[in-house]
C-alpha cells in the first residue's frame, strides 16, 4: 500500500485508505467485534464531547430542552406512519426475546424517536398553553447498515434529535429553519466546515416528513456531505399519534410539527475536511487539547528550566485554553512532535535551551506548519490570537476550496464527462423538478441532488437531462 | 386513595405511592409504553445532567477519559466468564433479526461492558507503557426486570461503567478504593445523601468480581439503597479475554482490573432522601433552577416595578447561581408557588408591592418552609449562603435520620422482633461469615447484608443467627 508521511496513506494516492489511517493514527475511533459497530475511542470521544457542548449550548440557547426516551419501539408504533415504517422498518435491530423468553411483540431498536416520543407527546399536550414542546434527546441509534465505515456510516451511532410541536403550521416552518441555522453555526463556526443551506428533493426527503432542509459540505475530495438535516413534518404523524390541542378559540386541533438530528457523522466530517497527509487537522474549538507545549532538554538543569517555562505558560492560559505540557521522559521531542500532530493538536510550543536563553518560545502551526519564535511574555496572548487565527484560516482554506470544486454546467454531455472524469465537486446545473430525471442523472453519473440551495437565484434555464424549463440551479454531487 | 397537601400521597401513609406521586408532580418521569421503561422528562433530565456533570468531573480529574463501546455484545462474549454470564444473561434483551433477516449469532442488548470493552482491552494493551489504562462509558444499558418502579428499577437506564487494567493487583485495590470515595463524594458533597463505605458479602457481590465495594445510603422509610458500587476484579476477566502486557522484567503477565457504576436510580434516591409530603425537595448542585424569583403584582405599574427588581436580582447572581424569574401572566403567584415546590426549587424570593416599599425581599426556603425578609441590597449574597446551608442541612438532616434509625442488636429474638415490626432501619448485628447464616436471616425477616463496613470496629461477639464467633458488626437492612 502506498503510504504518505509517517505511515499514513497520501490523499492523492487513496482517500479511502487515509480517511482510515487518520483515525487510526490518530487513535479516534476502532472496529468493534460487532459487525458495523464501531469502538469510539478516547481521542475521538473527547471530539465529539467537545461538539456535543458546543451544539447542546445552542440547543438551549434557542429555548429546547433534554429529555430520554426509551431505546426500545413497539412494533406497532413503528408500523402506525406508512411512509416512515417503509423507510425505517427494513433498518432495523429486532429484539425478539427478553428475560429468557420470546417477546409477544417484537421491540425494534430504534433507528430515530419520532414514534415513540410522539406517543408521549399526546399524553403530555392538551391545550395552546402547552405549546410549542420543544424536546432534545441525545442518544445512541441502530440502523442495519451493510457497507459501515467508521463515523460515517456505522449500525450504532450516536446523536442528538430534537422533536418539536407548534401550534401553527408557520411556527413549524420557522423552528425548522431556526435549527437548520443552528447547524450552520455549529458547521463554519465551531467545526470550520463550510455549508450550503437548502432543500432536499422529494426523493432524499425524511421518510414521513413533508419537507427535509439540510446543510451540506464539501469533502476533500470533492464529494459532498450531509452534516445535518431538519425536517418539517407538517401534521402526518401528529395525525397518526393524534397529538392534538385544544385552541384559543376552543377547537380541538392537531400539531404541528419538526424534527432535527446530526450524528457522530460530524466527526467523519471533520476529518475528510481539514485533516492533510501527516494526520489529524482539527480546528482549535473542537480540540480536546487546544495546544501542546514540549520542553526540550539534554541535562537536568536544562530539563528542570524548561519544564518550569512550560508550566508557566500553561498556568497564564489557565482557563482560557487547554493547554497540555508533554514532559514525559522515556520519550524524545520528535516522537511527541509526531504524536501530537497525529492527533491534531491546532498549536505546539516548543520550549528548549536556545529558546530560553534567546527569551522565545517556537510556535508551531499544525494547520500551515508556519514555525516562528514568539517572545516569552507576549507567548501566552499570542497563542490565543494563533487559534482565533487556525479557526478562521480553516473554515476559509475549506471555503476556497469548494468554491474552486464548484462548476456551473448548462450541457448534459459535458456534466456527464466532467462527473466521469472527476472523483467530486458540485455541480450546479438545472433541474425541471421532476423526479425521473433525478433518477436518470443518478444512474448515469452517480451524482445525487444534493440540495436545492436558498441562496440560488431565481434564473430561466432548461434542465441538464431533459431540457424543459427550469427556474433555479441544484447543487448535484456525489455524496458520502 | 389518602392523599396529603396538594394531591400528594402522606409518606406516613403510603410511602411507595408517596414516590410516584413526587415523580409525577415535579413531571421527573412517565411510564412509556414500552415495558419497564420510562421516559426522563426534562426536569429529570435536567437534574441527571447536572449530577452527570458533577460526577464527570470527578471521573476526569482522577486521570479517566471517556469512550464509547458498542450497545450490542455477541452472545460468544458474553459467554466466556462463566460467573458473568450465569449473572446476566437471563437479564437480557436479545437481538436476533437485523435488516430483515434472522442473526447467525444472537446480540446481546449490553446489561453492561466487560465483555466487549476487556476484548478491545486486549488488543490495545501490549506493554507496561499501556498501563494504567483508565476508561469511563456512559451509556444506556438494559437489565430485563420483572418488577419496575420509575428511576429505582428500571428495564432500562443510563449510567456510568468505569473500566480500568492496571499492572499490579494493589493498584487495582487502590483504584477500586479511590473511585468507591469519589462516589462517597458525589453521594454527600452533592446529593447530600449520607453513606456507609463497605465490601459486600460473597452472595452480593458482582458477577464475574474478586470482590465488590458500595456506598449504602438510608431512605426516609429506613430502608437501604445501594448508591454505587465498585468492584476489584482480580484477573478473571484479563484471563478470559487475554488482556495481557509485556512488563518492565520482561514478562508476560495479565493485567488487574475494576470496574465501577453508578445510575439514574441515584435520582430515585435523592427523591427518597430528602422530598416531603408536599413534593420535590432538591439539593441546590443538582437543582437545574437553584432559585426562583417571583413578582407580585396588581397593577400594571407594580408589575413593571417588581419585575424590575427581579430581573436586578437574577443579574447580581449571573453566573453564580441559576436563578429564574417567573413572570408569567396567565398564572397567580400561589400557583406558582405551588408548582415550583412540586419541582424542589431550594429557595424561593417573593418580590411584591409591599416588599419594594420596606426595601426587602420574601425569602422561602423549600426544605424547612422558613420564609423572612431580607434586605434588597444584601440578598443576592445572602441567598447564595442560603444555598449552601440548605446543601448542608440536607446532608445533616438525613444523617441525623440515618443515626436515628440505626440499632445495635445482639439478640436473634429481638433482631426478627424489630425486623417484623418495622419497615427499616439498619441493623448493626455480628455475622460470623457463613453464607448460610445469611441466607436464613434474609429468609426469616427480609433484611439482607447491605455491607461490611469498612470503619466497623473490630468488636469480639456471636452471629447473630447462629451464635458462633465473630469479630466484626455489618449492617443489615431491608433493601431497595
Amino acid at each position: 500500500m502506498a503510504e504518505g508521511k509517517k505511515g499514513i496513506t497520501k490523499r492523492s494516492e487513496d482517500f479511502s485508505r487515509w480517511y482510515l489511517d487518520v483515525i487510526q493514527g490518530a487513535e479516534m475511533a476502532d472496529y468493534s467485534p460487532v459487525r458495523g459497530c464501531m469502538v469510539i475511542r478516547p481521542h475521538g470521544y473527547a471530539v465529539w464531547e467537545k461538539l456535543r457542548d458546543a451544539l447542546d449550548g445552542m440547543i438551549k440557547e434557542t429555548g429546547h430542552v433534554n429529555a430520554y426516551f426509551p431505546l426500545f419501539i413497539p412494533e406497532s408504533f413503528l408500523t402506525k406512519e406508512s411512509e416512515h415504517v417503509e423507510g425505517f422498518a427494513p433498518q432495523c435491530a429486532v429484539v425478539t426475546e427478553g428475560g429468557g423468553k420470546p417477546l409477544e411483540e417484537k421491540l425494534y431498536v430504534r433507528p430515530t424517536s419520532e414514534t415513540i416520543m410522539y406517543s408521549m407527546y399526546a399524553k403530555w399536550i392538551s391545550s395552546w398553553r402547552d405549546l410549542p414542546l420543544l424536546i432534545n434527546q441525545w442518544a445512541n441509534v441502530v440502523r442495519w447498515e451493510m457497507r459501515t465505515r467508521l463515523f460515517l456510516r456505522t449500525m450504532e451511532f450516536l446523536w442528538q434529535e430534537g422533536h418539536t410541536a407548534h401550534a401553527t403550521e408557520a411556527e413549524a416552518e420557522e423552528e425548522a429553519l431556526r435549527m437548520l441555522e443552528v447547524y450552520r453555526r455549529l458547521s463554519e463556526d465551531v467545526l470550520a466546515v463550510p455549508v450550503i443551506k437548502g432543500v432536499k428533493s422529494e426523493s432524499e426527503k425524511f421518510a414521513g416528513a413533508l419537507k427535509t432542509l439540510c446543510v451540506e459540505s464539501m469533502m476533500q475530495d470533492g464529494k459532498a456531505l450531509q452534516m445535518g438535516t431538519s425536517h418539517n413534518l407538517g401534521q402526518n404523524f401528529a395525525k397518526v399519534f393524534d397529538v392534538a390541542f385544544q385552541d384559543q378559540d376552543g377547537r380541538r386541533k392537531h400539531v404541528w410539527q419538526t424534527s432535527w438530528g446530526v450524528s457522530t457523522r460530524l466527526i467523519g466530517a471533520l476529518i475528510m475536511a481539514h485533516s492533510d497527509d501527516t494526520g489529524l487537522v482539527l480546528p482549535p474549538r473542537v480540540a480536546p487539547v487546544q495546544i501542546v507545549v514540549v520542553p526540550i532538554w539534554k541535562s537536568d538543569a536544562e530539563k528542570s528550566a524548561a519544564v518550569e517555562a512550560a508550566r508557566a505558560f500553561q498556568d497564564a492560559l489557565h482557563g482560557r485554553a487547554s493547554v497540555r505540557v508533554d514532559d514525559r521522559e522515556d520519550h524524545k521531542p520528535g516522537f511527541k512532535y509526531f504524536e501530537w500532530e497525529r492527533k491534531g493538536v491546532p498549536l505546539r510550543v516548543e520550549i528548549g535551551p536556545k529558546d530560553l536563553d534567546k527569551g522565545t518560545r517556537m510556535f508551531v502551526r499544525r494547520d500551515t506548519g508556519e514555525k516562528r519564535p514568539v517572545d516569552a511574555s507576549a507567548a501566552p496572548g499570542e497563542a490565543l490570537k494563533v487559534l482565533d487565527a487556525i479557526q478562521s484560516d480553516l473554515l476559509e482554506k475549506a471555503r476556497s476550496f469548494r468554491e474552486g470544486n464548484t462548476f456551473t454546467v448548462d450541457d448534459w454531455e459535458d456534466f456527464k464527462k466532467r462527473n466521469a472524469s472527476l472523483d467530486g465537486g458540485f455541480y450546479r446545473a438545472h433541474w425541471c423538478g421532476d423526479p425521473a430525471c433525478e433518477e436518470s442523472v443518478q444512474e448515469e453519473t452517480k451524482a445525487t441532488i444534493r440540495c436545492i440551495p436558498f441562496e440560488a437565484e431565481a434564473e430561466e434555464g432548461a434542465c441538464i437531462r431533459c431540457g424543459k424549463p427550469s427556474a433555479k440551479r441544484v447543487v448535484f454531487a456525489k455524496g458520502y
